[in-house]
């Protein structure tokens, strides 16, 4: 069986030959696993239980209060009752859209943003268009990724005038280099806003723990869908993660965690700057990546299979836009998962497979 | 604020003044906790933190292939590529759900099945027929919840005389009392059968991990479902979980459970014969509790009201039946989660509270 586009780009990433300049996966060297082995033993110790039983839909109260607390601190007026604990991120957009559009609507999104958003919209049927328009919308308060920078204000503005229902996600808030954040729009528009967050980026992916919360006159309704959809976020990841933010100091990590990921990306601006002269970036705001805009339109198909056989891959550019735009070519790359010390090395292969791809597609307008 | 009837409910069940009879639980003492807390302990380990990072929509390949190895050994022709690992059973009736049915449609169901399962159809706006009818339909192979019973091998042969595709829910297909179990519809008629089962009764619920299998041409967008939904089921509990049953006599802790709910439905049952001798119902297959009928129609919210007044719980019959009959009340008792030490006392609990509404009943008849 021959393999498929997909399984050779998963098997070259997985390979140790590649250095994986793509993903967005946050870096497995600031997991605190101590700290969660620690909460581990301390809910599995628990006499009931409760931590591998059934549990409600909703999530665990104490965890919903922790969540609420965090809320609360940037301005929203919100109680442990609205927030609804979800597999992360991902199932709180795909819940917030079950509650708001249905299918063949449209959606407004930013001019790039998050492929599983866009992902999930096609797959439930909804037409990504421009912010400006669409039923509802979606967009990314503090740091959008893959641009790297807050929402834009007037474009906030805009937003809160033209009254629609916002998805606002808000995954990235805790992890702006300066540590400062835009006002949420939970806080300026709580009876329409559909707030989205995150461990997934501050502590580890695979506990899949994230949150939603929604208008109140819409929370039942969610509780039922999510109910409906799987019963319930993992009762184990849900105690671990309240008890680790009962003991640990969980704003001194994110400040280890901002330092940690703005040196990554000086580190990997650097290394663009010197080997990729024409690639052009604004320097993030926070998050995981750089955001590239290049000089020259090349099929990012072929640009990648030249980076895989050059031992480096990288996200391209297409997957962050709802309609793939027809100028140069864009990508994005990560300093978050890789080790610091093959940043130069990646970018030199990448530059290398850059010139090939370039040459190439002077070649064929010739 | 006064409280709803759920959260009165929801109080009252975890009192410890309660006996809960109700719930379908699994019984928290047989959560296997110290082996859980190696697997935990030998997995976050592991130098790359996998455990911990993201991971691929479809599950864990290591999880993948021990799971289609049980199936084999029930005569599915299967591979660890067609295993989808999921939020526990739930997210895969729903993933099955997602891929056959659209808004408005009909799914064939048994007199009596899962109350989640029509709570998700409902949900996503389909009409829950009766096994006959629908363009698919969902049935529960090797033990119905909560009739306690394998599907008749009438209704079996006529379902594959049909043709129409089966979501096959096996989530009691390890729990049977004696160990055997009906053949698989995925065995059968494995490409229109999506088959969905899970550890959550074997092992513990709070872990969400369950399983799809679903008719190869579907397979691709079955991943692409789960991916849009929630990225991937929680890596951590997927890794515990693999790892278990690499340690584990997976085989010998199922035949101790069986042992195990097989007493505690005996001492359900002779309490119930001894203290609501109108009470009737069949000695279970398997599984977690007695499905009773009853020789009175009365109020199930008023009979539930007077059964917490009492001190017990049970679940209500309607939420069992597509369209709730109009015949004598009936209702769920659940032997899986009380303490057996309880359980006369929980019946006789009820018994009063039965004997108060039915009095009640007949008086408002006259």
């Amino acid at each position: 069986m021959s393999a498929t586009w997909e399984q050779r780009v998963r098997r070259a990433a997985a390979s140790s030959r590649v250095i994986n300049l793509g993903g967005g996966l946050p870096s497995a060297v600031q997991f605190p696993r101590a700290a969660l082995a620690s909460s581990f033993f301390r809910v599995l110790g628990v006499s009931d239980g409760f931590a591998l039983q059934y549990g409600w839909a909703e999530g665990q109260e104490s965890l919903r209060a922790l969540v609420a607390r965090r809320l609360i601190a940037r301005g929203a007026r919100v109680t442990a009752d609205d927030v609804i604990i979800t597999n992360g991120a991902q199932d709180a957009i795909s819940i917030a859209t079950q509650l708001l559009l249905r299918r063949g609507q449209s959606i407004g999104v930013e001019a790039t943003t998050y492929p599983a958003a866009l992902d999930l919209f096609r797959e439930r049927g909804l037409r990504p268009v421009s912010l400006g328009q669409g039923r509802a919308c979606y967009v990314m308060t503090s740091l959008n990724n893959p641009a790297g920078t807050a929402l834009d204000a007037e474009v906030r503005a805009s937003l809160l005038a033209r009254g629609v229902p916002i998805i606002e996600d808000d995954a990235y808030g805790d992890l702006t280099f300066d540590g400062k954040t835009a006002p949420l729009l939970l806080s300026a528009a709580p009876g329409r806003t559909y707030h989205v967050g995150t461990f997934s980026k501050t502590l580890c992916p695979g506990l899949r723990v994230g949150w939603l919360v929604v208008p109140r006159a819409y929370r039942k309704r969610a509780v039922t869908i999510k109910e409906a959809n799987d019963l319930q976020a993992n009762s184990l990841a849900q105690a671990v993660v309240s008890d680790y933010l009962r003991h640990a100091d969980f704003e001194q990590r994110l400040d280890v965690l901002r330092r940690f990921y703005r040196r990554r990306a000086a580190l990997m601006a650097r290394a663009v700057r010197r080997e990729l002269p024409s690639w052009r970036f604004r320097f993030p705001d926070g998050g995981f990546c750089l955001w590239i805009d290049t000089d020259a339109r090349v099929s990012e198909r072929r640009f990648s299979e030249l980076a895989l056989e050059e031992g480096a891959s990288f996200d391209a550019g297409s997957a962050f836009t709802a309609s793939p735009a027809q100028g140069p070519t864009r990508l994005r790359l990560c300093f978050s998962l890789a080790a610091p010390e093959t940043f130069e090395r990646g970018v030199r292969r990448l530059a290398r497979a850059w010139a090939r791809a370039t040459r190439a597609a002077r070649h064929v307008r010739r």
